[in-house]
């Protein structure tokens, strides 16, 4: 049993996979730190949504899911463009932690590089559950929502998400 | 009733009139968004703790206060150094609100200028009950502790932070 | 008609298509910003010219058009890179307008998100007159000037810019 | 005759004595660009106009004053808080220019390091007209507009400029 | 024979056709500045290396071939992402040069527009001699240290430079 | 004896003093990287020269001294504003070391807390041999030459450094 982990995603949206991921990490650690990467982008295909919006999708989505969250963090972080610093940014920017959960090879060579425990998690239907296939979905209007918790395609609903995916669509004038 | 509210500060650290201020807020909103500005910045006398250091002694100090963490986001924010933007880069930080609270004047003009509602908070006790005090009677080994919650003063032993707050003292080498 | 109308390029180079387009759009406008964007980049293909250079095309232009330049603001923006605080920069950087025009998928979108009206603009033989195009013809010696003012040929010429542009070629080490 | 000069001001706000030293530039050059420096600056004491109003404010106070905005540029600069790159940054975001006037010793000296031809503007009652002493009249309530044009304390009404400075005063939590 | 002369490269790693080059070139400078480039980026596959990790690859190849390094400087040099300033940018950071070595059309182009003299350097047996190319044979368990001096591929052993590589892979989630 | 030790300055300019320590650091380490701090800044009265006209300094003091330059390492490192993140900036940009030799505060504080062994130097004449002193006498025509080595003030003399320090003086509109 680890005291605090750290697991990172970037959240676009949350989805189911990432919530059985959650359940999954809660077994093995007293709190567990969600970490929002890139927090500055949104309005792209890549980052459709703000570090505000997602905050609250993870929020209602872990309640929607009864997970206690008096035993989790969501912290926003932005990317720093310098890997040579970036672990550092995330451990000054969260309480203190253990052990990190990713599959990005990248974060995985970078946390062990600076001595930290790191492991892989479990993939969850990976080709089907994932953030990317979310958001085609809504582009090419196809089933999205059996994807995401309820709670997260109100919130995308609400905030006119779909249009701004398919307007903007693959537009790459700004990341 | 506010659906959701902004409450402000640099919680360098949190102390006692924060948690009165924040108590009497929850009366007047459903949700309350805990900024935690210039989170970029520590190790400074102005800023010693770090974002992930306050973002757990306000948790902490929230609990042991007993009030209910389910109804608060705590979301540390960078300064911008560009007033013209920064009230967008709050916006897209946080979830959405509809008043926010602060006696910081620029805080206040420039939320003003936005369009958004914004109030003053009461001040309870405000010439002792200051960030700044805590951390002057650090400094000069005088009675800080009462000033804050136990669960905050732990944390700042745990992390070194009186030797922290001593050793840089008024050095304002880094801002 | 509006006031003050705002219609955003890159204008690397500016070409008679724009000048058409700002021709029309002075029929419907009191005064026009024309904001030039990614201000900051230059000397690669897709933007081989300094915001200064293009600040005096653009102007040259408009002279030898005959448009009245007492109509007009010319203002220089830098790219921000985080689309969430892009609309408020705008904002700041220019004198109060109330339409913008853009065809622009992306800055439709955060206009619209922010609640600015936003139009789109007619588009004159897009296929042969874009900047691109402009670029493209001299890369490979093709007739490019007969795409813009001579004005602006001038300029390219003695600003060495037929060289700039073949030298550098794709070569995109840099943006 | 120069053909073309270049002058540097905050313009926080633009003043009499500005309106003065274009004039009499204006006699020395074929035409001027003027450049607002400090342009991502706004809502501080020192500050208190974004880069928009400011190039609002010139604009119609040289109309006011009969000047043909032909033969002027009004550009935004940006601080670049590195003085090794700061007067590339200013070529590169200007038209070709051969002398600049100046009387900031910064700017003097690093425009003399680089080998371009620098001179001071004559003071027209300096220790009256200056734009600090038009913020102080403000803050203290005094006679401010017999300092600048009719025009632009006009703009500074429209804005609610009186107020910011004064809700703002020197409250320097931001720069 | 030039008094001090000026070579860029990102020197992922320094290889023999390099060490080639400055052997070459310290022919014709009394003394020579070796420019790192790009030197934020490192844990990518084309930026795999620290600045600090390359600075000790340059300085211990250059013993191991007999160069005496007091007539040469190693300097690290961020990248601008903004051509306009960079020049300045290399000049405010090296001792003072009188001539450049580069077979990089932009580095060529920038510097030739400042009016400083640039030469291109000798290509030694390029198609086989380049970093990716020692960089991809890592990658792909090849014959990479027949390219690169003894110590500088000691040195990649000693910092997990193969696994670094091989971990990290095409992943291209951070530059 | 350590294998590499690192000291740091900002070297505006290298004096006596600065040999004092770097001649008795060299007894205590087999290697000796000297980092000149605040790299980015110059042409202030704090900051007057740029990191290329340091290096050069350095390296010259370092000659006259009869010091072997083929056991230092001449680094240069932009300040961060962000002390969270700063040993890791350090780290990234040197080679590895075991020690770090300074006296001030905040780098003593930081080091420490990342877990690095770090010693304060000894002070050779403090009140009298600092670069502050230099500057000061630079700018009041006192005797400031027989503070620094010969080399150094020709290098000063050189680049014409007494006028810009005193044409700049204690402006300080640009830090």
């Amino acid at each position: 049993m680890y005291k605090r982990g750290l697991f990172l995603g970037r959240f676009q949206p949350i989805h189911n996979g990432h919530l059985q991921v959650i359940k999954s990490l809660l077994k093995m650690v007293e709190e567990l730190i969600i970490v929002i990467g890139s927090a500055q982008y949104s309005h792209s295909f890549n980052n459709p949504f703000t570090s505000g919006e997602r905050i609250l999708m993870i929020r209602n989505a872990l309640i929607e899911n009864n997970i206690d969250i008096s035993k989790l963090y969501i912290i926003p972080i932005n990317d720093t463009n310098d890997n040579r610093i970036w672990v550092s940014h995330i451990i000054a920017s969260t309480p203190k932690f253990d052990v990190v959960f990713t599959n990005n090879k990248l974060v995985f060579r970078l946390m062990k590089e600076f001595g930290i425990e790191v492991k892989n998690t479990e993939l969850f239907n990976r080709e089907k559950l994932s953030s990317t296939t979310v958001r085609t979905r809504i582009l090419n209007n196809e089933n999205w929502e059996e994807l995401i918790p309820k709670s997260v395609s109100s919130i995308i609903k609400e905030i006119d998400g779909i249009n701004r995916i398919r307007e903007i669509g693959f537009s790459n004038l700004k990341k």
